[in-house]
């Protein structure tokens, strides 16, 4: 067996059965091990950067790290964007990089280039396998570090001798790590807090954003009469009908200060305690308002879900949450506007859909007309590097079979990594796409004028706009074998969505909004 | 005058007046600045890959850097599969990478990262500028830098703060480095093994592979009665009637061992030693022959013209080199093969063309059919790191307006950075693609026998084959408001190519191979 074969097959019997990728000739044992191990589910991305937001995609929506099959140091680099994302998501993920043969990398050929540091910038683990017969328990060890709470990514570096070199034999999985147990003083220190009569506020974050951690924040919030929270980015919030409800942070700083006014406590619980996503001028970068005392009763690595159940023990024994009633928006009609597509969203969101968020500025209403719809996941831009939504929305209905995967895309966004149509084509993924065609890089119109400079003439705001040419996408799904149709109002809007939910496969609907 | 202000005024006092990017809210002021120095253009990229890859076909033509505007380090990671094959290329290039304004730093916000660390693997040199009253200075360096011989990438980090901060003023070109001089020893050395009489091969690379490189070789060459060879991916190859005939060295091993069967003393001027591309099971690395010498003459930082020349006086007194004369193929009739793309290049290529090959293996032959043809250069993927072809174009025919662009792209790595046709249309630049639709990652199925692998089954065929669905190329330019056809036999091709070589503004071609 060689060491291509024996870890592929670790991968496998370690819960590691689908792998994203892009290979190259260093890659092609890996590649032809795949047929001896039929286990393993290859699916093949046209860029690197897809199949790295695919694996994070997949990694929210199973709890399970995928593959992800990297071409040397570039092939990483290409995909570093979205591990980045992952990363900040804390996603588990086992990217293996190919890499020249050990003997051969003292010539510096083409494509030689220093994988190492750049996978030392996303990575919780990394290491290169030195012969065939340690790659398989260098990948067991890699997938134990990938999912030892809250989960990460775990680099496995290849080179291509260890691949094609006999001698190897499987590894048995390994203990991932749990989370951290949280110190009863903590806990009874935070309740002493939320029964203490001043104003609180929790935010949850992490793995609180599931059903049993919001249940948990639910019943604390409701009994103390704090005001509960959601990271403004959460990797996957558990939303809709019959969970309990959690507003989400803003973006917006000063919005933020509003939402927070008067809080004197606020419990962080899996979140971070929230900050500037930029500087501005003479802004502060912390968003805690003065007079507000942070208290982190868990942090990532911690274990959130149990902290906040003992801690619901304590201050709400025998409440039960609030819990969001069902309640769609009517249909919209007229202009087809961000408020547009929200409102038919929240009226016509499947039973079980996983939203994946990337619209930027055309998104951020969103949370509020889609409340009420049916039970749904909702997965954000968690390191704010942009084309991510395609490859995200991807993983997640390789993941989720029979659920249907609605992507919300900004146009500028979706051109960095559009080609994971063409892979959501191959696979015939139920991914609905609505690209919000607003035709410029609309957030930095504003950001423009939040940092204080002005963009004074055709050259800045050359650098800003989408248009000259307008950008299909009718026509670019087109290329890569997707469906797709234009929507210029919210009737066309309404009716090509409640079609393409239903229909198997992926549909692209460029939203060509009413720019006010 | 605030920091981005006089860092755009020093950038173009330098020489510096075009940047390709893709701009984010730390980089605001720098795009505001745009408008108060009209000398520098701004081109806008949707994908920073795209920015580099146009960098680095602009310094390729012009010997001059651009600038190219990133967005934090997910920005730079995006562009860093480019830079990679232009540090390989060793073209002049001034990046600048936006970063959060210092005091921010240390809350570790959504788009934080090691930017340090991501740019460190392709600068020569890189430093994060501390104030507004550095930044001016900082890029004089960088710019000199930059242009020191051979040409390399500077990276300049410019922290949000230091853009928007008043207190700078601009700096004045500094003196970039020359080349190296080259021992009179080991000139004379090189000459007499020339002159021994043993036989001999010249392998020229870097700057030698231009007019006054080629010329210098091709006397040597035809006085000694050696061969000469250029490197197998030379960042720019001036060729074609009139000038020195010179064959690149083939990629495969084979085929290089072949060509320099029986070469006793292999002299290397600007070119490094031949190696493999990857390693092979029981293969050597080194492509130098048994019992073959290797003789550096000058390396990529000596002056490499200077020393040809000084080697021709020695042994080439009065000699001319052998020019190459116009000799155009017939144009080609029947099935659309790599062959007869060949034909009708070789037969079309406008005078002054500009070639950019990523064809991959579809464009091996492509240099015999060509050679013949009107002056023309011809820049190679230099560092493997598929996705440059188009960007590099968009660069080059920024830099060369006048000149056809004619873009060699395989199917596949079109897809990488498929969105600098949007550029093109953007711009208007005269480039004429044509994609070669085999369907396949066509060198991974050789690959994949050259290293001893096999494809037996349904799992690692897929990873190789680009089919189901087919990308329609045609599709996918109209997208971005590219006029795009399809030629699916000679004669096609031949009437499409023809009109869109002298029609302004790009164009594409989805040459739809016939697959033997």
């Amino acid at each position: 067996m060689n060491g291509a074969q024996a870890l592929i097959r670790t991968l496998v019997d370690g819960g590691v059965d689908v792998c994203f990728g892009n290979p190259g000739t260093s890659e092609m044992h890996f590649v032809a091990a795949l047929d001896t191990v039929p286990e393993m589910r290859g699916v093949l991305c046209l860029f690197e950067g897809v199949a790295t937001g695919a694996a994070d995609g997949y990694g929210r929506m199973t709890g399970r790290p995928a593959g992800v099959l990297l071409h040397l140091g570039p092939g990483l680099a290409n995909g570093l964007a979205n591990l980045h994302n992952a990363r900040r998501a804390a996603t588990p993920m086992v990217p293996v990089v190919g890499d020249h043969a050990g003997y051969h990398k003292q010539y510096d050929s083409p494509l030689d280039s220093d994988i190492d540091a750049l996978a030392g910038t996303v990575s919780r683990w990394m290491r290169r396998s030195e012969t065939s017969a340690d790659v398989a328990r260098d990948a067991a060890e890699a997938i134990a570090a990938a999912r030892t709470a809250p989960g990460g990514i775990a680099t496995l570096i290849l080179p291509a001798d260890v691949s094609w070199s006999e001698g190897a034999a499987p590894a048995a999985p390994q203990p991932a790590g749990g989370p951290r147990p949280v110190p009863e003083d903590a806990v009874a220190g935070v309740a002493a807090l939320l029964t203490s009569g001043e104003p609180c506020a929790v935010l949850v974050g992490g793995a609180a954003t599931r059903e049993a951690g919001l249940r948990a924040a639910g019943r604390v919030a409701r009994a103390a009469g704090a005001r509960l929270f959601c990271e403004t980015f959460p990797a996957r919030l558990e939303r809709g009908a019959g969970l309990p409800p959690v507003e989400r942070l803003p973006r917006a700083g000063q919005q933020v200060a509003a939402r927070l006014a008067g809080v004197r406590h606020l419990v962080c619980v899996g979140a971070r305690p929230p900050v500037e996503f930029f500087a501005y001028p003479d802004r502060p970068s912390s968003l805690v308002p003065e007079g507000c005392a942070v208290h982190v009763l868990a942090e990532g690595a911690d274990d959130v879900v149990g902290a906040l159940d003992r801690l619901a023990d304590l201050v709400a024994p025998g409440v039960e949450p609030d819990l969001q009633p069902l309640q769609r928006p009517e249909l919209p009609t007229g202009p087809l506007t961000p408020d547009a597509v929200g409102a038919a969203l929240g009226a016509l969101l499947p039973e079980g859909a996983v939203v994946v968020d990337e619209g930027v500025t055309s998104t951020r209403q969103m949370p509020v007309p889609t409340a009420g719809a049916p039970r749904h996941d909702w997965l954000t831009l968690t390191g704010g590097a942009i084309g991510q939504g395609l490859p995200v929305a991807t993983g997640a209905a390789v993941a989720a079979p029979g659920r249907r995967v609605v992507c919300l895309e900004g146009d500028g966004s979706a051109m960095y990594t559009i080609s994971a149509l063409w892979t959501q084509a191959r696979e015939q993924l139920d991914v609905t796409t609505v690209v919000f065609s607003n035709r410029s890089y609309r957030i930095l119109e504003g950001e423009l004028r939040n940092v204080g400079a002005e963009a004074s003439g055709p050259r800045s705001r050359d650098l800003l706009e989408l248009s000259r040419p307008d950008l299909d996408f009718v026509s670019l799904a087109a290329g890569m074998g997707v469906p797709g149709s234009r929507a210029t109002t919210a009737e066309e809007f309404v009716e090509q969505f409640r079609r393409a939910v239903t229909e198997p496969g992926p549909h692209v609907i460029d939203a060509v909004l009413t720019v006010p």
